[in-house]
């Protein structure tokens, strides 16, 4: 009994460099496809909300974790345990503001970033990891809570750290609810 | 001492859900951008070459394997261990040819297609996992194996099993070059 979850947990696991390099192989054909880095960074977190939306259940499933209480609490887990279980990392979490909807992670280590250098010059707007968002975005939103998702700071651009924002959007929309 | 390679590896290791949604989206954005199949399997193939030409390293210095010594050996190996490290499951090899060169794959278990059902009837001629043909023609060529690398069998198609085959090229060559 004792060994079943970990070959199941290993089955689950792939390489990082395969996943990093195809990753890079996304966002290269991205800065084919479209011009200007604004819209890559559009379809990336487009295209991770498509995934975030997919991947809740299998993160439910896989995490048993419980109902989270509070936004506070969404977020540790997202830093804790969905990002330890996504990519391997995890994250530390900055309340943002005194309403208590405004958060960020803090990524010391990006593993998506594995084989980036540097953005190229013509790339300055380019959120590379953008998708990461998305999958936030979407993941979320499958609990339903709304929330905008952005990157605040990034290694690639020459940022300390790589910073990633979370606002939760309901709050006002909550209070009306209850009101009527 | 004990501990420390198996955190490594750990830590080396990502979520294959992530991994096969992301790569689901790169085939989406592929035939959005071709309208032939052929076109998507060609881009497929090309962007897994650039990936293997980079991951070999990555392989050999992670796998300490030695020098194989035959193209059995060789396919052994990516059967064995590149596909368990890379993908989290192992392949079974046939040998296909009296010449000794040609070889096949069959993967009982393709985790590249997890959320795939079935390919959309437009898309009839789409190698879905072209990705991994090109990875595996890159990887070999960084250790002077020419070979050509295709589906021969594919699930998502209604075979039974998926089956990729691997044509070592350089027999003729080697032979012309000894004789030189």
């Amino acid at each position: 009994m004792s060994r079943a979850p970990g070959r199941k947990q290993e089955n689950n696991k792939i390489s990082r460099e395969l996943f990093v390099l195809t990753y890079g192989a996304l966002v290269a054909q991205l800065c084919k496809d479209f011009e200007k880095d604004e819209d890559v960074n559009i379809c990336l977190d487009r295209m991770g909300y498509d995934i975030g939306i997919r991947l809740i259940d299998d993160f439910l499933a896989r995490s048993a974790v419980k109902k989270c209480r509070s936004y506070s609490e969404t977020t540790d887990m997202i830093a804790q345990v969905a990002f330890k279980m996504y990519l391997g990392v995890t994250a530390s979490v900055n309340c943002c503001s005194a309403a208590g909807n405004e958060f960020s992670l803090i990524l010391d280590k990006n593993p998506l970033v594995d084989f980036v250098e540097e953005l190229p010059a013509e790339r300055a707007s380019l959120c590379y990891c953008n998708l990461l968002c998305g999958v936030i975005r979407g993941a979320l939103e499958m609990v339903h809570l709304a929330a905008e998702v952005t990157f605040l700071r990034d290694r690639l651009k020459g940022d300390a750290v790589t910073e990633i924002g979370i606002t939760f959007l309901r709050k006002a929309e909550d209070k009306k609810n209850k009101r009527n």
